[in-house]
């Protein structure tokens, strides 16, 4: 009977069998379709998070952001750590009572934004130092700090500290990043190990004792380069982390750079893990990353695009402020059965945006978060009936022939 | 068996016994339970609207606003002629379309808006020209046209074109203003008159034939002027309107001046007939006013101070962006069923209005939503059980003598 009812509850299965974990149950080619087990339920992969960056999937409540199809989601230490800072979120009851959120949550370890966002940084063999882009005050982050905020914020999937250098950068800086990234992999290794098992809080949404276990990942580096990515994967695999990302492919080498990194990274990464490929989030790139091998996924793609009035459908991208959407009494997708198409229409929208209402981002981020489980739903079907190949170059055609923006690539980093 | 079907839907009693009627069923004092018929359903009075302004109440769904206990909402004349415009509006489905909103609807005139927020204002007989705030254009809104473009709209409940004086104005431009306002309502009734029956479009949301009915009401004016107010409210009452408003007692008079305008007017509109005090939100204008048999009220008070963090709670007003709310894991209130406080910590809401995210004014605007709603609740209970003055007396002291707020009133016009 005790057993029973333990299987019936959601997290019953990691409880059981371990309180993290990947399982891989089919595959098209080296497409994966799997599960990952985490202390706050089960999420079926390839899968896509939602970023909530500063502790909010901006303008979306979590009930929103379920019926939206996401599953799991990301918050960003960089932020959290300056604002509202580590110590407050655990006082808070952790980042799930904070962000409402009884479903897995994965937080980044702040290494991206500190090299893409904070001024002033200096780098050394022990951490990095930067001003904070808040109130101008130094803090230092070291792959220890790193884990131990990670801890307090109590995610589910915490990752290393990397050193994530541009896209640009020559082969030396990219080298010494993976050198760096490496050891600081390690570090973080120690300090996540010396806590396991020890209990900061009680995750109050699940009521589950959350920070007793977190799954650290390592984060290969090593740009376009072969050989540092073949170093850096190495270095990581000796660890035997609980899962892998592959970083610095969203950092503006395109479409063509991304494909061919991941062919060359191609059987570093080992099977029984999750593979993650940071920051990624263009359709296409998603597809071509799941071709090969990819299982999770994160990008501001859809949200931010959703807060510029910019619209994901299987027919192409929609801008929503183009005037010809003035009187349209279509919704975004004939197709689409989100909240925002079955209640208002392409004109409506249009009004909402031109008018600053704050409803017009909240209803756009909404359609397009269900665009991207939609995708990845898709993706996932066509893995289990072994078409993906094929179907992946139909849904291609019709999303980037018929695309509404002027350069598709542009909007990323809008 | 089509009887029984007809009566099982909401809009069934509308359409049996009427379009649009207003019946008392209870009085404690001079305070009336009662309730509204309208082609889109039955509310119970007294009421409160949101206001929808611009076509969105700003940051909530309509998902979020019936769970925030809303059940009429209100929008603005002025702002959706000027943008998308009434046209737009009617092409796009009606203003129960765009506000993705199957309950009642009621649009005012404009001319609160006119008088307050349009410049370079041009007042005759016949109507008023002014600039547009939005392009700088001339605009002209006579009675009749205000009356077209909110058959336009489609609301349920239309409201006449009135001069609104402002609060400090002399007894010759409020006797001014009482004059027109009377002329005006008399077009006005003309206009509506020989479009009545006529259905300019069908409701999308109800698939009724919504503008088939549309409700007129008359908008007392006389400022603070006893003598006026009954010359207002007489010309009015010949005219034989659905419901009467009592306009011209949010501008800044304050509370003590309401109590005596009300006390004034007592006797002056017709008990059979809804009356709608315009603009009051404050809840202890709204008890005194319910007291003195007002039955329908609207104020931004709720939505406008919780974009600026300010929560209204039965033991007084919360300023959620105080720093010592900061690592306060308690809801906004304890007691308070909402979404918000479900599922928000204080610390929380603080945080997300200092990292300026979207979701605190929207978690904010559904807590003081619901506050208000549950205050309504507590009004009819308390006058069905012929209780009210001595509850309100409870309330008001709670409410007032716990506020958190510097100043109450300098609230309401933030």
């Amino acid at each position: 009977m005790g057993l029973v009812l333990l299987w019936a509850g959601r997290r019953a299965p990691a409880m059981l069998l371990g309180m993290f974990g990947y399982q891989c149950n089919a595959t098209d080619g080296k497409a994966r379709l799997g599960r990952l087990r985490t202390p706050h339920g089960e999420v079926e992969t390839p899968m896509f998070m939602p970023v909530g960056t500063a502790g909010s999937v901006k303008g979306v409540t979590p009930d929103q952001l379920v019926a939206a199809g996401a599953r799991m989601i990301l918050g960003n230490t960089y932020h959290l750590m300056l604002r509202p800072g580590a110590q407050t979120v655990a006082r808070l009851g952790g980042l799930h009572r904070v962000m409402a959120w009884d479903g897995p949550i994965l937080t980044d370890s702040g290494g991206y934004q500190i090299f893409s966002l904070a001024h002033m940084r200096k780098l050394s063999a022990d951490g990095v130092t930067f001003q904070s882009h808040i109130d101008g005050s130094a803090v230092e982050l070291t792959p220890a700090k790193a884990v131990l905020i990670q801890r307090l914020l109590g995610a589910d999937v915490i990752m290393q500290l990397d050193e994530c250098p541009p896209g640009q950068a020559d082969r030396d800086t990219v080298a010494a990043a993976v050198e760096r990234s490496a050891r600081w992999a390690k570090l973080c290794r120690e300090a996540w190990l010396a806590k396991r098992g020890q209990e900061p809080f009680t995750c109050e949404p699940c009521h589950s004792a959350q920070g007793s276990y977190q799954a650290l990942f390592g984060i290969q580096q090593g740009g376009v380069h072969a050989d540092l990515r073949a170093a850096s994967a190495a270095a990581l695999v000796e660890l035997d982390l609980p899962g892998y990302a592959v970083g610095g492919v969203s950092v503006g080498e395109g479409h063509e750079a991304l494909r061919d990194v991941l062919d060359a990274t191609d059987g570093q990464l080992p099977h029984d893990r999750p593979r993650y490929l940071m920051g990624v989030g263009e359709p296409r790139d998603i597809i071509a990353a799941v071709v090969r091998g990819i299982d999770m996924f994160d990008c501001v793609l859809p949200t931010r695009n959703g807060r510029n009035a910019q619209a994901f459908t299987w027919q192409g991208r929609v801008r929503l402020r183009n005037a010809r959407h003035a009187e349209d009494a279509a919704p975004v997708d004939e197709t689409c059965d989100c909240y925002t198409c079955r209640h208002y229409s392409r004109g409506v929208l249009r009004h909402l945006f031109m008018a600053k209402e704050m409803l017009g981002p909240t209803l756009v981020t909404i359609h397009n978060l269900h665009f991207f489980s939609t995708l990845m739903i898709a993706i996932r079907q066509a893995i289990s009936a072994g078409t993906l190949q094929a179907d992946a170059e139909g849904w291609l055609a019709a999303i980037y022939d018929n695309d509404d923006t002027d350069d598709p690539e542009s909007a990323l980093d809008q």
